[in-house]
């Protein structure tokens, strides 16, 4: 039985036409060594940029549900392109809108969820020899309104199709094509020369893209992970096995930390409340959420007969949510104070699954940080990574001096072979 | 009651940014005054071509289901993008795909035609107050697979919802705004200054429009007549009341010759077959028809055992014809001639209603050309129109002649008011 894989082609790898035909040949290669290929496709590189500029040019604004519809354009040329571009190699491939594909969403226009794949046109069209050429980041909704899923939403296309196809069975998986070779320790463009991970776990993958690794997107790993969909990240013009995120056996030894992170460009949005408003985080929280903000970590302490909550948020979202919060504290009968704002922060974190079973993660990290002297701003942990909100000014030598204390720059099977961490 | 005003917007209407905030404003006003509208668009000017240039670029041929799901995508943008700019204004607009919209085709991709078309959406939006903006040129089979009407095509959806909505019962109209003041009595661009008729036949139009007026598309013009829609052709950024196109009364007196029209870039295939072959003719123009090729004029003479059988097609076509008609005559068993191939002619027609009722027009027009000594190759005529096919080199100069002879620079009222022509 031959196995089926899904093959996702992101942006840069799509950008001119001769991206798409090489894009196109590594799918046609796919298909010679006797499997099943599903492509899904990215809009080609720029376009989406193109589309949304031409969109703020006429409205800044505007209703999500045209906004959807002239974003889910971009796919559809791209798509299109691919299946012409397999037709010219004589392969037969029919290009699948998110609906013809089956993707159904709920109705938030451009961040939509995706609630039922009917996978029954893409298995006739598979049965029929053909290759579905799907475009990604959008669905329909029952009533057949088209959605979008928001940036990066095709690798969930993708990973979601591998699941609803059931590639597992059949010995398949999923592929993301890229413009990286794979996962690092860290960025490299921040540090260099980080060696490439050749297997990550889907929860160690999950904080590195949430902690500011933009490889891949959070949403399609939580599919990748509930569904057991083995991910292969790897570069569209490059050779190489790139990275496998995948389940990582519970036996495996492990290093502590995996791996890396910054996210850059980040604020620090601070206000005091009393403690006896039981209304008020939960208020202020609406507030930021019905202005469409992602609120990073969020630290709150204890002074007095007050709390302090502070939370981080992109600088770009800096304006809005300072606004948003500054009416929830008038509407909370909070008059005495303006929210404080910081700007030019960045948080560094180091993640590993490892970091359950090892002790001491925590100090090594601080102790490296201090003994460069990096003021630490803010901490939060979770059971698999440490972050701590730093100064952008101290971002790079802070992401260096951990990379090299937890040995970031040595492969792990020699790592391994050493005294534990 | 309101009007109900079907308002079409062409490629060059909606270049660039400032043309669709034109159009935009234009259906503001047109909405201000009370009147219910809706809009249909084709692709933003260069998005078509652009697009048939990129998939030419990975593959000159491909399936036309493909092409069809890509060119859909330059009015996916469009409507998108002239919605965002209502919406700017303060209107309620909602882009609607061809299938949103109601439009059921057959299953002839690239040029599908019409089977139904359902307005209940577009009522149920028109009724909520809301500006539906349809996406020219699309529909989708029972299936649900997306087509395109070919080129042209979003003058044919405009006239044809205009006509599925009964807008006329409102007292309502279409308008296509493009980028001609509408129709004169011949191409601006080849005479000077030829005066702008106010009103046309649908007949007189479709002939004008098949014999090389290139104003409107002839579906939309048939659409137009069979139910009856006034079609008023404006420029989209110039003032004035452009053209409208509707039912001529029989008792309005006419002009014999109300304009004239000239098809360039023609070649002639000739062929000689048995006389008493019954089956030829009908082979050789289902090798045509099925080598996609649109035939103008056939001309059959009589010359012995032999008829010779004559037609002329577009340049561009001219490749394949001869090798399709080759191929057929090699299976009628006709294996000792080549079709003969003749290059650089053109047809010259003139047209008008009022030839039913005038004598000596043909006479008239084969005078003038005879006086300029410009010799005829073919002569065709039906009830509204006479052509006369000349060389390329005559073109210009044999237009100038009958565009005189009829008077056709004279206003339409002047010439009634002198003796018959």
């Amino acid at each position: 039985m031959p196995k089926t894989i899904v093959q996702k082609f992101g942006g840069t790898s799509l950008a001119r036409r001769e991206d798409v035909l090489r894009c196109a040949e590594r799918v046609a290669g796919q298909r010679a060594s006797g499997d099943q290929v599903v492509v899904v496709v990215s809009a080609m590189g720029g376009t989406t940029d193109e589309l949304i500029g031409l969109a703020n040019s006429v409205h800044a604004g505007g209703r999500a549900r045209e906004r959807d519809l002239l974003m889910a354009a971009g796919e559809q040329i791209s798509a299109s392109i691919m299946a012409l571009a397999l037709q010219a190699l004589g392969l037969e491939a029919v290009a699948l809108t998110g609906p013809q594909a089956g993707f159904t969403t709920d109705e938030a226009f451009g961040r939509a969820r995706i609630t039922s794949i009917r996978t029954a046109r893409i298995v006739q069209e598979l049965e029929q020899g053909r290759i579905p050429i799907v475009m990604g980041f959008q669905g329909a909704t029952p009533e057949g309104e088209l959605t979008t899923f928001g940036r990066g939403g095709s690798d969930t296309t993708a990973v979601a199709l591998a699941a609803a196809l059931n590639v597992v069975s059949s010995g398949g998986y999923c592929e993301i094509f890229t413009d990286v070779d794979g996962i690092h320790t860290a960025d490299p463009r921040l540090v260099p020369g980080p060696p490439l991970l050749e297997q990550i776990s889907y929860e160690e993958m999950l904080e590195l893209a949430l902690q500011g690794a933009r490889v891949m997107e959070p949403r399609a790993l939580v599919f990748g992970d509930k569904y057991g969909v083995p991910i292969r990240v790897r570069h569209a013009r490059r050779p190489g096995q790139g990275t496998l995120i995948t389940t990582m056996e519970q036996t495996m030894e492990r290093p502590s930390v995996v791996g890396c992170a910054l996210k850059e460009n980040l604020g620090r949005i601070s206000v005091s409340i009393p403690a006896k408003d039981a209304n008020a985080q939960a208020h202020l929280f609406e507030a930021t959420a019905n202005a469409n903000i992602i609120v990073d970590d969020i630290i709150q302490t204890e002074r007095g007969d007050h709390v302090d909550v502070a939370f981080t948020v992109e600088h770009n979202d800096l304006a809005t949510v300072r606004t948003a919060v500054g009416e929830a504290l008038v509407e909370l009968g909070i008059r005495d104070q303006e929210p404080q704002v910081e700007i030019g922060l960045a948080k560094l974190s180091a993640i590993g699954t490892g970091m359950k079973t090892h002790t001491g993660i925590a100090s090594k990290m601080f102790r490296a940080l201090a003994d460069r002297a990096i003021p630490i701003r803010n901490i939060t942990t979770s059971e698999i990574k440490i972050s701590c909100l730093i100064t952008q000014e101290d971002a790079q030598n802070a992401l260096e001096s951990i990379h090299a204390v937890f040995q970031l720059g040595t492969p792990v099977d020699e790592r391994l072979g050493q005294t534990p961490e």
